[in-house]
């Protein structure tokens, strides 16, 4: 494994990440994490023959088990951690927070302690809900219908998150860049000195900003220029993470939470 | 303390919940796990002087800082903990998932052993993605603007919810409620044998829901008996709940999360 030495180090079980086939969306936070950490793991819809088919029955099947005695997953991602359940079985859970915690804690891309640990999460947390709201810039009122049937709000809602939400966010990160200046994090770390799952979680949603909105990107780098600029380049540099955004196991952006609508984007 | 003993009972630092006065909100989520664990608790803004000038100082203060060495809080919920930070000092926290996870595990509301405590948050952390989806019902474009400004968009918005959101999230919690019947839940809990956050949380949302929605939530009691009804009233008579929502502690529904506008609901 690439990662340093570090007391967290162990031999893993095997972690596979449950998710939809092609699309980087909500399962990419866990694989950065994972690649971050250098720890191995089974994307399954997309390592295996008809893993989708198994991403369907453990976390899409509408029963009151996903499998091995696990409770249902209300959506995927979910993870499932071989050995780890009760009486050995395998262990299955959900909600990207939730994934991102436990891995966090067995891989060390938690920080260094039990105040990072939960600053890690927050921040992290953070990068979720910008997610969610960039999600609804083209998904405004209706989940399940296309965009083309809500593209009148979607113009507002877009409007409303480029305008107001994404600098207050920017500058939430920019703070947490400036706190840890005084921790060893050199503008490359949001906690601590080393890489965490909130440095991999707040960048992929800067690098999906950058796809879906790259005018207003292009003029808040200018503004922003210690994360948008500084920060991002330094995290897409970071051993492991390079590697693997260089590698054929990085989906495109296409249909999912980030989407290049033209004119979506600042005009 | 009221609870029940448990290898997780112990003299509790204080925990000061920093929130904004006067609204269950997200607090509230807060508020209900400690109130089922029957552990104390400050709750700045509604205890204590000029209280809303602390939570403002702390957790809304536009710095790099929030307070004693932590680093800055995007929005309230925060949570304060004595002692329990660097070098002796305070410990700040933000993000209620991760302010839930924190004192799940300090007062044993996250169930028993490893495995449930991740159960326990995934839980709680849909409850929490439902919360956000309300909130949308009434401010679906822009977070600050006016409901009355973006009326037209709330009705789509709401009936998408209604019609389509609301009975996803109830069968998963119904889901969860089968399959805990094994467990010991016996109906009554979402996960185990005893009270979690994962059933404060989600009880809590069913109130909001059933102050905003109350011809929608009417219809649907008769369709998810066992979580709109059952489970619901077992809740609300915990101990420890059931003292908590007859107290002057407990806030009103107004115009937070949960409102009632009589045009949003079931028609």
């Amino acid at each position: 494994m690439a990662q340093p030495a570090s007391k967290k180090q162990r031999t893993h079980p095997t972690y596979e990440l449950l998710y939809h086939p092609g699309i980087p969306g909500r399962g990419e936070h866990v694989r950065l994490l994972l690649e971050g950490a250098g720890v191995p793991y089974v994307d399954t819809a997309r390592d295996q023959k008809d893993g989708y088919s198994t991403v369907q029955q453990i976390c899409m099947n509408g029963a009151a088990e996903s499998t091995d005695g696990n409770p249902p997953t209300f959506a995927p991602p979910g993870l499932r951690v071989s050995g780890a359940g009760k009486d050995g079985k395998s262990l299955v859970i959900s909600q990207t927070p939730n994934i991102l915690a436990y891995l966090g804690e067995k891989t060390g891309m938690d920080g260094e302690g039990e105040q990072e640990k939960y600053w890690v999460a927050q921040v992290a947390q953070t990068a979720l809900d910008l997610n969610n709201e960039v999600h609804d810039t083209h998904h405004p009122v209706a989940v399940m219908k296309y965009y083309e049937e809500q593209k009148e709000e979607s113009l507002k809602k877009a409007a409303d998150v480029r305008e107001n939400r994404l600098p207050k966010f920017f500058g939430f990160f920019t703070r947490m860049l400036e706190w840890n200046e005084g921790n060893g994090g050199k503008g490359k770390y949001l906690i601590g000195s080393k890489l965490t799952y909130a440095d991999t979680t707040v960048w992929q949603v800067l690098d999906g900003l950058y796809f879906a909105f790259p005018k207003e990107m292009e003029v808040r780098k200018k503004e922003f220029s210690a994360l948008l600029d500084d920060f991002y380049n330094s995290v897409k540099s970071e051993k492991g993470i390079k590697e693997y955004l260089a590698s054929d196991k990085r989906f495109e952006y296409s249909m999912g939470i980030f989407r290049n609508y033209p004119e979506l984007d600042r005009q």
